[in-house]
């Protein structure tokens, strides 16, 4: 885990991670969530609307997001103010998801920062646009 | 589950229903991201920070709204475009938050409507605002 201070931070500075996301991730996802809809969970279904597969829940590629600022940009003095978030394409259990931070404004009177967040599959294409604005913890 | 299709709705409609953050949930949303961030699972970190216990992490809160949109409103036919989320308050353990989404605008020229969501604790407190763009599947 990272321990940045906002007077550690610069912007440009980039932090990123590779996760996978497998069946269990979804499975946990709905246990958390009694999101049940056949999108997520039906391949059938799936298939019948153009994907090839179940596809996976758009909030559980966001939750990675929260390992970004928590455990890498800024670390231990992360508070998550604030995140926007497009989704740009499908996810399939099974992709490889590369989580990637850059730190894109710095406001010093409120000691809070602002990170591009974007996430890419294994195949380099963008699943996931946004941003997070992070306050510090003392 | 719900079914609606664009056609059915209109601004206004409303939609809710209340879920209980305990450590069961806690420790699953740690277990997909990986987020050991001590504010979320150290009491006394927590309290050298000021709040009276470990805090649930914000994505978990956000992710409910996966629910919201792909069980709720419009349930089956939903397909999340983006969200945007803002936290308002610090979500607990044990809290038990309702989760409410209305619908805001809706665009019938690429059949898409915005989702005003907002989430509050047992004391009526708002914790989360934000609004999500969604689609729907054929």
């Amino acid at each position: 885990m990272n321990h940045y201070q906002f007077s550690d931070l610069s912007t440009g500075m980039k932090e990123e991670f590779t996760v996978t996301v497998d069946q269990d991730k979804m499975d946990k996802f709905y246990q958390i969530t009694g999101d049940a809809n056949p999108l997520h969970q039906d391949d059938s279904f799936a298939k019948d609307q153009g994907y090839p597969a179940a596809v996976a829940y758009g909030m559980l590629t966001a939750s990675f997001l929260s390992s970004l600022a928590g455990m890498y940009l800024p670390g231990e003095k992360s508070l998550i103010q604030s995140a926007e978030v497009k989704f740009l394409q499908p996810v399939f259990p099974g992709d490889t998801l590369r989580v990637c931070g850059e730190v894109k404004e710095l406001n010093e009177s409120v000691q809070r920062m602002v990170l591009k967040t974007t996430i890419y599959n294994q195949e380099q294409r963008k699943v996931l646009r946004g941003e997070m604005k992070i306050g510090f913890l003392k």
